[in-house]
């Protein structure tokens, strides 16, 4: 088995502020990427541009990230980036700006290199990348991934490179202007990674240890989830903490059928990505149910619930309705069964007839 | 809260040669550190060595270090290691050659200074280097330690820069030689790691999850350990698992009381390092049951002892006789009133009345 998390972690109130040294020590002159608007309203991007100053270090701003961010953004923030000379990268944000701070980073480095290099398995390397979360559910602060929309493809599939971020500022406070949305499709995507990565052929005893102790951190805020209010400093830290370990963990697993499924509602219903991850938890832990006895029984105590039927009510309460069409189902298979690294995570040789099994619990 | 673990752990059968291409990659020429026999004995040295010319990297091989090594023999042998145009090194053997390849690496890379660099606050970069441990204690592996002995302060101590090693290559098959004196002193050094890390002022949620884990994996192992006989493969591996979390977990607290208790013992009277931990762990527990009730019934619980009085019984039955005289007691005392980082990791103002319960209750 093996360990390799070489990401500097810094969990903590003023995360970025007091760490500005170090971070402004990675180059001359950074690249920041951000959304349109939760760096800002978080006071994220505030806190990374005085750190800079402080240090005389200077910034080029991107700010144009879109959700499920497209090959296409990515090549055109590196331009910018190339042209601007920076010399690192800082993502502020959720998955979205974090994912492609990592593919800037490595276009940027690679300066003459067209867009097929994201997905080729060549020896590259990326600028320095520092994260700031402003959600709690990518992981994305110490993953070596970047997940991309892929237009030609129609999906979004993670870069063929591992990048993994030299420094993770993580900092409660950027929480707490988040919508409830925002906080439940997060969290909800960082319980999907403890399960895919929980149940998975990768999984190892490292990967054992962060998705229990994720697990039983993240149900402390079950509650919390369901109510939809009520959200303490505490709570914050929790499901930022549990959300980091499940990044972790999945670094050395990797994803499996729910986040396959997921992508294909992405693209083509336009459902955030924690919500598109969700639908499909219970479908899955259902397959393991039959699969994995005492196992599975141990999972569903540490993640808080009582059984199977609660956790999916849970889900439903947190996310309402939303459709997924006989089209939808079938379309989903054909995709799941192209895809062969999220099929080779499940521990078992998984069947045409269980994964539609898994999107029929969905519905 | 912190976390930074920049080690490649490979943890598996095989792991030297598994990896040999990466670990090759990292210079031209190794310096292969180790000391006069384990290395030779459990076939680690010989996987080196064929993991080297398999990548045609040359090598030169330094066999003398001792236990407890001194800053006499790290100069010397970094001596060897300059004129021989090593680039970087690998150590072989227990937390003795694996301190001394981290503490080699700093004095080959600067290689204009002189001893004095390593007890000095500077900020100088070693060559990388490579772990391979052939006992289940020290997590040297993955610790930025090297504990060096100091004949000019007649004690043990830690060189003041932090040596990350780059990759830490983790077999089994390599404890099952060693006699069960060395496993039951490295297994209880170990276990040192994981109570001084548990109950310490530098504590996190991060630790808390490396101890606990670690607990658990160590105490599947308590029979065997009393026993002296009986042990698996499945024992080693978790020995060895459970040692590296628990390298982990110091990584980030440092060690406490017993640890600085410990140099004493072993530089006036010879004790093995594991052996002269472990005589002060009861007593370290017995201050923390007053003082940490809940966190204390759980820990003991984790542990897989009874009580405080089982557990003493099964040091002093892995260990057998030993004297502490009343010089000792107080030379001891007085050594630790004198190290204020050991003194700072315990979590609250331990007096010296309460040192001397340490002592009396291993007596």
């Amino acid at each position: 088995m093996e360990f390799y998390i070489p990401t500097k972690i810094y969990h903590e109130n003023c995360a970025v502020l007091n760490h500005s040294t170090e971070i402004a020590s990675l180059g001359r002159k950074a690249f920041i990427v951000t959304g349109k608007s939760s760096a800002v309203k978080t006071g994220a991007l505030n806190d990374v541009i005085k750190a800079l100053e402080d240090n005389d270090t200077g910034y080029i701003l991107y700010d144009k990230i879109e959700e499920n961010p497209s090959v296409e953004t990515i090549m055109e923030a590196a331009d910018i980036g190339r042209e601007g000379g920076a010399d690192f990268v800082i993502g502020i944000g959720g998955g979205s700006p974090m994912d492609s701070a990592k593919a800037i980073a490595l276009m940027v480095q690679n300066r003459d290199t067209a867009e097929e290099v994201l997905y080729q398995e060549l020896k590259i390397k990326a600028l320095p990348v520092v994260e700031v979360p402003t959600t709690c559910g990518t992981g994305s602060e110490v993953t070596p991934y970047a997940i991309l929309t892929r237009n030609d493809k129609k999906t979004k599939q993670s870069i063929k490179h591992n990048v993994y971020p030299s420094v993770a500022c993580i900092d409660a406070a950027y929480l707490k202007c988040a919508p409830v949305s925002v906080i439940r499709n997060t969290a909800i995507d960082a319980l999907g990674h403890l399960i895919e990565s929980y149940f998975n052929k990768n999984a190892t005893e490292y990967t054992h240890m962060l998705c229990q102790y994720g697990l039983r951190t993240w149900a402390k805020n079950r509650t919390v989830l369901y109510d939809g209010k009520g959200f303490t400093d505490d709570n914050y830290n929790q499901l930022l903490f549990a959300s980091t370990l499940a990044g972790m963990a999945i670094s050395h697993t990797k994803t499996s059928i729910p986040h396959g499924l997921s992508y294909y509602m992405t693209y083509n219903k336009n459902i955030p990505h924690g919500k598109a991850v969700g639908m499909f938890l219970p479908g899955y832990l259902l397959l393991m149910q039959k699969n994995f006895d005492q196992g599975y029984n141990d999972f569903i105590a540490d993640m808080g619930f009582k059984d199977l039927e609660e956790f999916k009510i849970f889900i439903r309460h947190c996310f309402g309705e939303y459709i997924i069409t006989d089209k939808d189902a079938i379309k989903m298979v054909q995709e799941m069964l192209a895809n062969p690294q999220k099929l080779s995570s499940v521990p078992y040789k998984i069947s045409e007839k269980e994964l539609q099994e898994i999107i029929e619990y969905a519905r």
